[in-house]
């Protein structure tokens, strides 16, 4: 067994709850933050560290950054309390979050500056891969990143994929998964509405679509939700208008005109004006059903 | 062996004449009819039924009509020198085009004043799965008309849906089907152009993301024609134009709202537009290549 590393995962969300449990799973020290105190004494009471970070930071390994976005991102690694002032030299950062590449690229010469490893290291494969071990992870950095990060990543992933040596190129490859995966569970959505219209109900859909060139990796995953009318958030509804916003943020930047995934983002934005923001991500299905006066399976027929 | 049929073919392209060779190694007597003499003629060296169709209609079990479109499909059984008049009581009509369900129904009711059976049976494939005899087929339509279809259906597929009674429910699928691939096609060229911008080889693309929650099975199927440089029609551009036109007349009928495929064939619609039409649906890449001044692989600095 290789030797057990002093760990910290920031940010105790579904995913990064997983990865925490993964990393004690495999024998290494982990502290787990959040400001949730509840999830972060849960996390204590299965073996977490105890106690707080800031005694402990320079003594650390290895942090994962878990959070939502770049602007939490920000605020972990370099803000009022920020961690990466406190990390001994050769500690590694493992960013995880979806975030623009230039942003990966500012934040890992920031922790440059400091002696201190970033590896871009997007996560991709929802809560329960997340909990079992078996993300994927694509990620880029510098070899000594990568090494630092090794025990990260042998514990929490499935698959790693090295994307290069430079931070940014990991969140690069993670936008291009999100824009594909964010319109597939939109078009899903609306091709199964569609058929809905011709006489076509939501389960012979999805038995026939998913043996067929029609289907794709998310609509054979999400699609079985709305059959089921089970709206509990696997992945959320509010994650895609924040993704794909990133993914068009990246576009605009680069003059590159994205219209499959602008119209995608609005049918998002649309779910999330009407409430569905924390439901299942297959819930954007209610915006073209509403749309359409179409009743979803296990709904009611309040409008 | 079952007892083999008297058939033809109506439409010798690509799928058709797959299919009307698929029916000959299966035993039957098959007739092939096409405008383009030169595919009659092959298809006559290959074994088909020499001589005219007309003598012999009164003589057929069953007529494939495997044309482009429904106004082919409604001239070939229905206009100045239409076949269902000549055939005889209790012959089966297979319809092979992508048409909208109003349009099958419609052909069917016609078919029944005849006395003769129509199955609704778009299919879907390629060239290459329509040679091996080994198509899927969304098929709907009276036992009768799956029971006088069977020897057909046996010799062309791999898989066949049924879906239903009555005329109608094929096409609905097979539109629900195309409205998938064509979005998956045009986001999938949307993707690996998007991930160039940012430094990402389009043959990374297709290594990292056929492996990823964003994959589709048109991304895997395409993809690698863009990586290749390769634009040899296995399906064209100007299918997307006509079948996504096909799932946004019957989507307006229903006043149902698709943004996504309203935007994916807008792309199409510009493959098309700058004289790519008859090269493979992938070269819809060249429209985001050309918007973002990005170079796809095998492409000449000339613009």
């Amino acid at each position: 067994m290789k030797d057990a590393i002093n760990s910290a995962v920031i940010g105790l969300g579904s995913m990064g709850y997983g990865m925490a449990a993964s990393l004690l799973r495999a024998g290494n020290r982990v502290h787990g933050v959040d400001l949730n105190r509840e999830a972060m004494a849960r996390f204590q009471a299965e073996g977490g560290a105890p106690g707080g970070l800031d005694a402990m930071a320079g003594e650390l390994d290895a942090v994962v950054v878990a959070v939502l976005n770049a602007a939490q991102s920000e605020s972990v690694l370099f803000g009022e309390d920020g961690i990466v002032a406190k990390l001994k030299p050769g500690a590694v950062v493992v960013a995880c979050a979806t975030v623009s590449p230039d942003f990966a690229r500012a934040m890992a010469a920031r922790c440059a500056g400091h002696e201190v490893h970033y590896l871009d290291a997007p996560i991709s494969g929802g809560s329960l891969k997340a909990a079992a071990g078996r993300l994927s992870i694509m990620a880029s950095g510098t070899p000594e990143a990568f090494a630092a990060a090794g025990p990260v990543l042998d514990a929490t992933a499935e698959k790693v994929f090295r994307l290069g040596d430079a931070a940014g190129a990991g969140s690069a490859m993670k936008a291009v998964n999100q824009l594909l995966a964010g319109v597939h569970i939109a078009t899903m959505a609306e091709a199964l509405t569609f058929g809905m219209t011709q006489g076509i109900e939501p389960q012979q859909f999805v038995e026939v679509i998913s043996q067929c060139a029609g289907s794709s990796w998310m609509l054979e995953n999400r699609a079985p939700h709305i059959v089921a009318g089970d709206y509990t958030p696997h992945s959320a509804v509010d994650i895609w208008p924040k993704d794909l916003g990133i993914v068009l943020d990246i576009a605009r930047a680069a003059k590159f005109s994205a219209p499959i995934t602008a119209a995608a983002l609005q049918q998002f934005l649309a779910a999330s004006g009407m409430g569905l923001g924390r439901e299942d991500d297959a819930a954007v299905a209610k915006v073209y059903a509403r749309n359409a006066s179409l009743r979803l399976p296990g709904e009611t027929g309040q409008s």
